[in-house]
């Protein structure tokens, strides 16, 4: 690498900061889904309202978009350089269109949203939340004019998690989606197999889930002298740091499923911070590109790795010596990781009917941001959707409208990237296979280092330096499409409830 | 109360976003000592360092100045308002003496040092954690010229801890202490008694010891949906926020005391914290009065709770609950809280030789400060001292001069306010007594309200308003002496060992 110039040394002094108030604004949020008491969560509320005005403060100030400019005007097109820039650029823009006291206020209302969140799911009643998830959507109504600045607001808000995404390209793919999932559920549904699964149930005390679950985040090559795993009432990975990666989880007495692939999911999602460049730590592009990509690395150990044979051939051992009794053989386990059925829960969905999750949420959040569907109306649009592509109506809000944590917390928009990380992981993982051979014979092996490396090469190496179609079409070949991800459930479908 | 005026406002305000930082800070130190993993301790070290910086913005910005001139300007003196001022004047003042570049060394440096210390510590070489330790009290002495501003250094850190004490007002104090400790430890070894220790020792398992110390802490009134307990190398509690007070604990398998003497003393700080009154919030008054008045309450609940016989005429039962198979009955195990023996460690000495750990750290603070002593020669001095004061060599650094965390985090001139504050405690509980009569009966019946009632009114709802000298003078009718502290230990030392 060359010396960096005097404005990229600035550029990267200014970033820095802000890339500490975030890793600080992370180590707060992560405390506030774990360990916080109760009576705490005002207090830490206006901690982050403060600490988001003061990164607001920096984002915007002039110093930062002196230094971005000087940096712009001398770096190569293309260079690194000019891709730091351009990265800042987007981000200071975004942050300059929302007033400071917008964004304190939404801060200020994610942290109150939470914990009536947290109340009301507890209690299963989403009147509870309703008055603080309608102050939150008016705001992020706000907060989406503001940022889309004369253009569609929802699409200012997909932008944010996934670079370049607009509601016009993403209508078509859930379209799609919709279209190609439907007939593989009827052909489940119209299938004699019953998959039995009591293999996957019985007794599982939490501690050797815990500990079977961070052996197999350990053999995927999750480090836990840079990270954690702890519980929380909904699983999520955060990166402080390259070197502090947390993961939470939450798990089933009686199924063991629920607990192991949410750790693999997480586990998914820290590999990727962890695998972030150390000599792009602390500067724009020195994080991942977006929650697309993001999602694909989770998807992927998720259900092409934690799902496959091969793991399974690897992990049975450890499987029966952390919960002695248990009759599972592979044939018979198997089939237990890939049952298809409607259901209530998103992140407990099997591989067919998750898209159709995500697509009522899509439905949903465009709707609510065209003024079409008030933050009341909720309930009633969210059932009805799940009545209509799932074929279920939730008889309690724990199980519908209030199961995901992400409105409360503002993410307007970043359901979609779960099914465009699906699509991801399977056009990764299909090209992974092409280039590494039959991965499943090295993860009966326990080797998942080649997989891992191929990834940290083609993907976590360049931090946000692409844009998730940029960074599929240099690992792969192609920007993202479906079909790897409709080929490879077909597949599995017909592997366990037979043929067409 | 009366409207806040604009001015009034305006300091609280701009002080509120201060209180803010200090939470925040506060958060990540607490992680820092429980649940960071190791790789994360130097990106954890840059971000205390940029908050560090911040705050130090803050506090020392013109928009601050002007806001405390202008209720210096209003505010009939002795009001509370001009009170408020005079705080926020004297960490202004104190805040604008140091430049913000060696604040945030300073807190780098901390950071650094505890990860060093730690290591160390856990090889028990205090080699290696030298360099980290000559570069902290190289930036303290940088500091304390700063701050004492022509005055002495020693001096200048010892007011941040317990405003408005000096060397030369702790020389006679702790000399006194020294005298009148001497002659009560060679009574106890010229005693014929020796203390049957069975009935502490045994075999404790981690869990029921912290289910019970948290039992302890409960009914003493810590409110577990204000505050946490958690394991730490080295017991500490903080007040992230009144309504989030966090303690930790340690412990050893073969014997109770330790743990729960360690829990009930942080409970007594977090008492203090959740006691702080709730119209303060936020505001320069809204904290404690000080590491002695702090202290005072550890050692408090500790001391003139935890070991009294009415204390454990209410624990005895529960004790037994929860450790099946202990012999115990009050009459022996009452002698083991009370055992007088010179030992190596600090927070698990006994209440007469404590004052003597503490003289030594005082004086090895003051020689380092004066220039006498430097870092490299902290493990002789300390070795020597313990011979000379307690009679007994470290064999090993970390049961000597690596025991305690503090001067890792810069920590100096911290450690004479624990004597100061034992003192305090038995000043205050003498008072208490008076005021309301025999409090063992109230303990045996686990009522420990009125205690804490009265604990609140003298010493918690002030917040930061008076000096320690001011607010014993106001809860007791004196300032502080060493008196009613001689008068427990000797009557103890009479109850244990026999007459004099």
């Amino acid at each position: 690498m060359t010396e960096p110039t005097p404005a990229q040394e600035r550029l990267h002094q200014l970033w820095a900061e802000i890339r500490d108030l975030d890793s600080a604004l992370a180590t707060l949020e992560w405390d506030q889904e774990t360990f916080l008491p109760e009576g705490g969560s005002a207090a830490r509320g206006r901690v982050l309202a403060t600490l988001t005005g003061i990164r607001h403060q920096r984002l915007t100030s002039p110093a930062l978009a002196d230094a971005v400019a000087r940096v712009e005007a001398e770096a190569p097109p293309g260079s690194l350089a000019a891709d730091q820039a351009r990265v800042a650029r987007r981000d200071l823009e975004r942050a300059t269109r929302v007033p400071e006291e917008l964004a304190r206020a939404l801060a200020l209302a994610k942290s109150q949203g939470v914990a009536a969140w947290r109340r009301a799911r507890e209690a299963s009643d989403v009147r509870l939340f309703e008055r603080e998830l309608a102050h939150l959507v008016e705001l992020k109504r706000q907060e989406a004019a503001a940022l889309a600045d004369g253009g569609a607001p929802y699409d200012a808000l997909l932008d944010e998690f996934d670079p370049g995404s607009t509601e016009a390209a993403l209508v078509p793919l859930f379209a799609g989606l919709r279209r190609d999932l439907v007939p593989l559920l009827d052909r489940v549904r119209g299938s004699a197999v019953t998959v039995d699964e009591d293999p996957a149930r019985g007794s599982f005390p939490v501690e050797p889930q815990r500990r079977f679950g961070a052996a197999a985040a350990r053999a995927i090559g999750f480090r836990f002298d840079a990270g954690r795993l702890d519980l929380s009432t909904h699983p999520f990975c955060t990166g402080i740091a390259r070197t502090d990666v947390r993961m939470t989880w939450r798990y089933q007495e009686d199924d063991f499923r629920p607990g192991l692939f949410g750790i693999l999911h997480e586990s998914g999602h820290g590999l990727y911070e962890q695998g972030l460049p150390p000599e792009l730590d602390h500067t724009p592009l020195g994080r991942d590109a977006g929650s697309a990509v993001h999602e694909s690395q989770s998807r992927l150990w998720e259900n092409h790795v934690g799902r496959s044979r091969g793991f399974w051939r690897w992990a049975l051992p450890r499987f029966r010596a952390a919960f002695p009794g248990t009759p599972a053989d592979l044939d018979r386990l198997w089939p237990t990781l890939h049952v298809v059925r409607p259901s209530f829960i998103r992140v407990e969905a099997d591989e067919v009917t998750y898209g159709l999750h995500i697509a009522i949420r899509f439905e949903i959040e465009r709707a609510l941001f065209a003024g079409r569907l008030g933050a009341v109306d909720l309930r009633d649009a969210w059932n009805q959707l799940y009545r209509e592509l799932l074929g279920l109506e939730p008889a309690r809000d724990a199980e519908g409208v209030l199961q995901d944590i992400h409105w409360s917390l503002g993410l307007f928009g970043y359901f979609p990237t779960y099914a465009l990380g699906s699509m991801a992981a399977a056009q990764l993982f299909a090209t992974a296979h092409r280039d590494l051979g039959d991965p499943e014979e090295l993860f009966a092996r326990g080797d998942f280092a080649p997989l891992l490396h191929w990834l940290r090469e083609r993907v976590h190496a360049h931090g946000a330096r692409w844009t998730r179609d940029e960074l599929l079409a240099r690992a792969t070949g192609a920007p993202l499409s479906p079909d790897a991800l409709l080929a490879h459930l077909r597949e599995q479908v017909e592997a366990v409830y037979g043929g067409r």
